[in-house]
């Protein structure tokens, strides 16, 4: 397990600054005060296939909303499917009752149950309580497909990883990339995999934070834009490109402090498709393409001792609500170039290689199409 | 136009008690405070058909969820579709925002453009502003339709209808059977219409009230259950049954004081498929099915001063939830049963005659399967 | 492990006939060409919990839609969510898809992650493609809550399960009652399970099969009615009631013959409410309620060699439609009854007791209640 | 009433060519067979706004999917919400049943009753039956809001304007910019209304056409990107900038030849939000932005004679289906493009003007934006 840094630049690094809100602290999903993200990231083996033994490329993220027992302070949230040939589990629940319980975890197709099996085990130990005095947690398991670089029928995330993920899981910089559940992912033909980033409303709007993070895992090569250049298009014979049979799926994770319900965090969720879009994707048939938003400032208790609870909500005030619509569509666009400035070139099953973004051919293709601030870090 | 009562007695009145809660003062949805029903009942001309002339046996009936401005005030609303062969107009509007605004009307399938038009008129009656210096009132208006027995082609709901219904809404009670939009609905191929009925939760669960509409326009004779009872079977040579291509349609509007957000009212808006199936029905193919449910005591201001609101939100405490699901289930049945028992005979278009429930013969049938203490009233 | 037939009779046995239309051969699932259903039932160890090792009291059950490969011939399907406190899994990918890949398995709560990752054990076992030249199979696994009667923490149900499940499913008669997932299962406060029924449609409307299969945890005991009759109410003192902290949930799975589009089979599993609702649930809070309806004759290819697929789909014709929709409510309902009737009394967990519904006072209650023609067996 | 063409250019004429899929002969939604379209535009008055009387800056746009009668041969069809705060009116039955009847109207926001009702005269006009021995027709009229223009209380489009759209409707060349339901409207603060575009699918994937026209009505000036080049926020300083109280809607109607089913088609419309995104918007807070997607090659028959059609289908063959994906992208972005190249500057209510968007400065930025192509026609 690795969770060495990347010694790559993230887009703002290059100057390519995404819309026009100011992203946070750290411009990552942990800019939202309570947010912690951790990864255990698994890189074995090498060389041809051998299914059920490996090589293996991959891993788990676990996105934690809070830092206190997340089955018994549930968080408000919702979650958006852009395009279903993918799962993320336990979204009935959600959509019904307009809370998520426990740890995000996104990983690899194969794992998820494996995953969710060990996020129940993660919970046991928290509760004496589940399973026989009270109903047990529903676990939010996301995840994309790694076949073409890793044994993905090997399902080697095991409740260790799952376990190093949850309890790694800190505020702060966020390690992006190839890491965690993003590994063995690939974003428009280059490598991919984890990115996030973050945006601050003004004060006169509530100084509200959003933060996005991305495991990305779609996309057509020529497709590709940033900031609206064709990047892909003139990068289309760097390298020989990936046949492979599908286009991949992409998990984008929403957080707020706006004190949003579960309806209006539907509504930012659904903003994460125009991020997307701006990257260039039209959302690929067999794409597995889900956000998923939640609110830190609405908590439901597990156990309540009244009847009604008094709630803050975000009034539908369309200067303040468009606005958190921006910081949606900003940090969801900059999240994924950020998962492709930051992951490194992998070498995976069968010697197949996947090339990261080069720095300074995109540099120059920016440069060429009018971005004359975009630069080498 | 003409809003005389029926002589006939409510299923209550019958000894015909439905589930465990108990009614309100007036059995009625007006039982939640601030609910007024209004009719327009329209019933001109006999004999045959001359299309766009008549005969005319329809209305409008109009459901306010309180007595202040309800554009400026706007109450949380969700819609449930039961099965969609039919329309409630701005739906998209209510699941996106989780408000209604202004009256909700019920008239004849192709008098909904003319009935949602001149709602605007009496929006903008009530605001100089509308259209000009904020956006306008997205009418509400659901439909069944009564082209068995009278002239639809006519769509003879006018204004004044419209206006008359609104303006003439009140609390308390609330007029059933062919009256309003009801006017020219068949159930059960017995003659339906307007019904209503009422629960109150015990104290300890918070004292709320729920509160049933229904427009009732549904359900083949063979299949009416009173109570469990089969009495449409029972009643299946009462006379020359109807022969009509399709099935019909219901409404039902559900009301609540209980502070509800709309993601649980489209919880409880579900609850009136349970209450319509007691009643026999399967949901027919080319029915036009609908709940809206409201709460009066989370309601959200047009124009707000402030980025938040604290709005009440009832807990999912699962023994509150599950008696709001209870009354709104019997509640809903009831609301039938009365539309079915209020109704009186009707000779609409080409004579055709469509008999009202018999009432003692409905009694004898319940004393036979067991239920002794129904009796005539 | 055992597959034991119980004793008790069926409804049907009994004289109580759910609706007007005619059960098929075997009045089961099955009826429909085809179908498969097998079971693995545990029931391990009595006395007090340990939480991790038993008593256990649960299983696991199979229905296979045909008999050929499951992933490389999918079934149109549809999965319909009534309430949505619960899960079945990978249902965004059948609302993207329009189809249902693999046998379609139902558990206990917390053993669903187990049971998926075996299902794709048991795929890749007949598959040497899967997630190397083609992407993997979407395990459809459902679930209720045995833990007031079993070890749910323990997670029992193990690969050797599912596999016993999936190759020992067949046609014909299906075992009812406390048998595979429904082993630890309660349904209105006495012992439920599995049942299952079905209707055949007269020849001039196509003779179309419609199966239903439900595994039934749900109901408070004095809601619960048989056809129509208060049974639940009679039998209220009959024992010391359960008192559980939820009211459980029901998976209603649905097969037809008819070539029917995911559009319109949603439409048909729909209507599972509506025989739900016949036997007296509100549908619960806390309720994990969930339809699966699918065809047998539209099935598409994993691989096709053309662009276009030439498929019959029965049209929107009322009379049949409604047909249809018939056979959904009462198939559901009287699956429902058989689950009740077939199940025994069962000690679990520290010694709780759930008793069977006592069969003489049901139809001592039921000709007291009109129906004179039921009858011991 | 007038309909003459504007001179400006459409966004290929200055070299400005989304995408790589080729378009129709028209470059518009008449180059899927059968597709017809007309207008009726209304521009009458000027000065000071009297409500009720002018000036008026509206009109109406009809879509016919066929050439016969479109209610006793419905096309497939689907209607998308992108963003609800606005109404497509019969939406539910679209849903329910998967077909669209009828002309597709598109007017102003408070003209959607009157619209409706004219539809109805016009069906009625084409049927004695409707109302009388079969159902009538549900008409599909969707909106944005002209008001910042056009008297908009005065819901100015009459059944003559009605009849005119329908009635004038035909294949070929599609007038576009500010004319019929788009003459009172805005596009990212420039003048807007209706734009169109196609995409032909290479012979090797079928030769399929797909279709895209908008009334388009959305956007803040600075999020403008025509082909990625931040345009709007280099035109920020152009004019003095509209302050409108919201943001303007958007309504996208796809049309294809390929037999896509109900399933299919929403998720073809689900697409139009990736080719909305790539102009720039986030999908504003009160826009009703909605996506209408029909198949003129799945009819199905208001009456049939068999229980079953044989129906076409496109299988889920990934290459097909991210084409026709590509397609709707690339068609709606271009016709939200048209829009704007087309619409030329408007003067409406109180004197208010809206600029069309500068052709010239456009040209320059484009190439200073390294799209060396972009040249004046």
């Amino acid at each position: 397990m690795s969770n060495d840094f990347s010694n790559r630049p993230r887009a703002r690094d290059l100057g390519i600054n995404i819309g026009i809100l100011s992203p946070g602290q750290y411009n990552a999903i942990t800019d939202v005060r309570g947010v912690r993200v951790g990864h255990s990231t698994i890189i074995q083996g090498k060389g041809a296939l051998v299914p059920g033994e490996g090589p293996i490329r991959t891993g788990v993220t676990a996105i934690l909303p809070h830092g206190d027992d997340l089955f018994l302070e549930k968080v408000t949230g919702a979650v958006v499917c852009i395009n279903g040939f993918g799962e993320v589990t336990n979204t009935q629940q959600i959509d019904e009752l307009g809370v998520l319980e426990g740890p995000l975890m996104i990983t690899n197709t194969m794992n998820v149950p494996r995953v969710a099996d060990a996020v129940m085990d993660w919970a046991f130990d928290h509760s004496a309580a589940m399973g026989i005095t009270t109903w047990g947690i529903s676990p939010i398991v996301a995840e994309t497909s790694d076949s073409y670089l890793n044994d993905i029928r090997g399902r080697h995330v095991t409740k260790a990883h799952v376990y190093e993920a949850i309890d790694s899981a800190r505020d702060g910089i966020v390690t992006e990339g190839a890491v965690g559940g993003g590994t063995g992912m690939i974003c428009y033909e280059f490598k991919g995999g984890i990115g996030t980033a973050s945006r601050v409303l003004p004060d006169e709007l509530g100084h509200y934070t959003v933060g996005a993070l991305v495991q990305s895992n779609f996309g057509s090569r020529h497709k590709l834009r940033i900031d609206g250049v064709p990047v892909g298009r003139a990068l289309i014979d760097y390298d020989e490109r990936v046949q492979r049979e599908s286009q991949g799926s992409v998990i984008v994770v929403i957080a707020t402090d706006a004190p949003m319900s579960s309806r209006q965090l539907r509504r930012m969720g659904t903003r994460a498709t125009f991020g997307l879009a701006r990257t260039g994707t039209q959302g690929g048939n067999t794409s597995g393409d889900f956000a998923i938003a939640f609110s830190t400032t609405r908590n439901r208790p597990h156990h309540s001792t009244s009847h009604t609870l008094e709630l803050n909500q975000v009034v539908e005030d369309t200067q303040l609500i468009n606005s958190l619509f921006d910081a949606v569509v900003e940090a969801t666009e900059e999240a994924v170039l950020n998962s492709l400035f930051k992951a490194e070139t992998m070498i995976g099953r069968d010697n197949r290689i996947i090339y990261a973004l080069p720095i300074q051919e995109t540099v120059e293709i920016m440069n060429r199409y009018g971005h004359a601030d975009v630069h080498l870090p």
